[in-house]
């Protein structure tokens, strides 16, 4: 009896085919090029021969290939198959896709969840990957044994399917700011002579400590109150202009520190000296 | 008897004098505007009436300033006071300002520390608190246990007097790429409706993890060894394609993450797709 249908076997519907094979269900699986199935059937999966076969074989049908139109065009080979499965759309895409492709099953007759993925594929599985859902909660409820398989640290944090896209495009656009703004520092560093593992060495407990101010931003922002005592940005100003000529005195990058000195400069002088670095998130809502 | 010396009572050196007059220890103080001497001496602390005399009175002098030319034209003033005196410079700057004055005060016959603290002034003392000195170990080691009084965290870095000023470089330049990032995130979720601090309590395991990478982005840089074969720039291009539809899709700003954008697709298109992320330090280092 097939438990679990997945459909694209890239890297990712791979690690989440195998992660519920490994976790005793029975697994079915299709892949637009076949041969891909090959270590799954060895692992004791089932081939399904067409998209409707194996959305029938199983309720609960996963779904991870490149791009939601793709989604979509399989939704429609998938035909009246589709009605009373569970769809747990994991495609990457905007929140628009992701609310696109919950319509298109719900019109099939498909209960949906939009699931996002925070780790890569050999992280699956493990008890401390993050995984966010979104969709109606009876739904994840009813499935939250079997996609618990997928990550340790599965949660529902929206009925809106658009959210776990959201969500996931926010801890990765954190992400390249911070690496950005790493890679920028290794390369004063190592200009200097300094090896970037000997600094964070050093540097562990104030690294650590950027994770920690940010509940403190996101209550600014939440309450629209920006004013703070202390680290304003006109504390930050003196500071973003010694990296920019730092970087200019040593022939490193100055574009991305100078991004930033123009971002402070500029709330500075519209009259937020005193406000939290915060206040910068009305520059990024573009007003 | 006076035990160190404090000159320049802004915010922070304010913070610093009062942190060794709670610690117990005899304190000369000097400012520019003698009237911010006021707190400090109803704490107990002594007014010097000039520089030469601030500098006189203690064996260790701590300076605390608006830019390092001040730095400069204080050790003019202070002459041949500073001949057997420690100055801990902890004026804000690049790593050639530091080594300016470093090499200035040495000719004057001081001996000389840099002292880059991590923390706004009410941090300043606390056992958490970070502080990072560059210049010789012993006469570091000798100053220990008064420095201590600044922070629990005080470590010497390097002889190197530049040092400090480039780890805290390191360290702010890396918290402004990751403020940006969560503030254009920030931006994204609030105009969905979804609050910041909501999203946080759900993300707090994938925004911690952020930190987590750095150590192996580190080893990679040092090594100058990018290959990787799991989340390598070419698996990084479509999530960062999806946040500049869906930036653009929603009227926020599209820059901020289109600079992520076009440094990661440059380095594919050059060649390092299966690399990993650090690989980007090249660009940083301008070649």
């Amino acid at each position: 009896m097939a438990e679990v249908t997945v459909i694209g076997l890239g890297e990712m519907g791979a690690a989440l085919a195998a992660a519920f094979v490994d976790g005793g269900h029975a697994v079915t699986v299709w892949n637009r090029t076949p041969e891909k199935a090959a270590p799954l059937v060895a692992k004791g999966a089932r081939q399904a021969d067409d998209v409707r076969a194996a959305v029938a074989a199983s309720e609960l049908v996963v779904v991870s290939v490149k791009g939601n139109d793709t989604v979509l065009a399989l939704l429609e080979q998938a035909g009246d198959a589709l009605g009373g499965r569970t769809l747990v759309n994991m495609t990457d895409g905007t929140s628009a896709d992701a609310r696109r492709v919950a319509a298109a099953a719900t019109e099939r007759g498909a209960a949906v969840l939009h699931g996002q993925i925070m780790t890569i594929a050999p992280g699956v599985g493990h008890p401390d990957a993050v995984v966010f859902f979104g969709g109606p909660a009876e739904v994840y409820e009813r499935h939250a044994p079997v996609l618990a398989l997928l990550g340790g640290r599965g949660a529902l944090v929206s009925d809106d399917p658009g959210v776990p896209t959201l969500y996931g495009m926010a801890v990765h656009g954190t992400m390249w700011g911070t690496l950005n703004g790493f890679l920028h520092a290794a390369a004063l560093l190592t200009d200097a002579g300094l090896g970037v593992e000997r600094f964070l060495e050093h540097a562990d407990a104030s690294m650590s400590a950027l994770v920690s101010f940010l509940p403190s931003l996101a209550q600014e922002v939440d309450r629209g109150a920006y004013a703070v005592p202390f680290g304003a940005l006109q504390h930050h100003l003196p500071s973003v202009e010694d990296l920019v000529r730092e970087s200019g005195d040593r022939g490193i990058d100055t574009a991305f520190p100078t991004y930033t000195l123009d971002l402070v400069r500029r709330a500075v002088e519209a009259g937020h000296a005193t406000d939290s670095y915060s206040r910068l998130v009305e520059h990024f809502r573009g007003r």
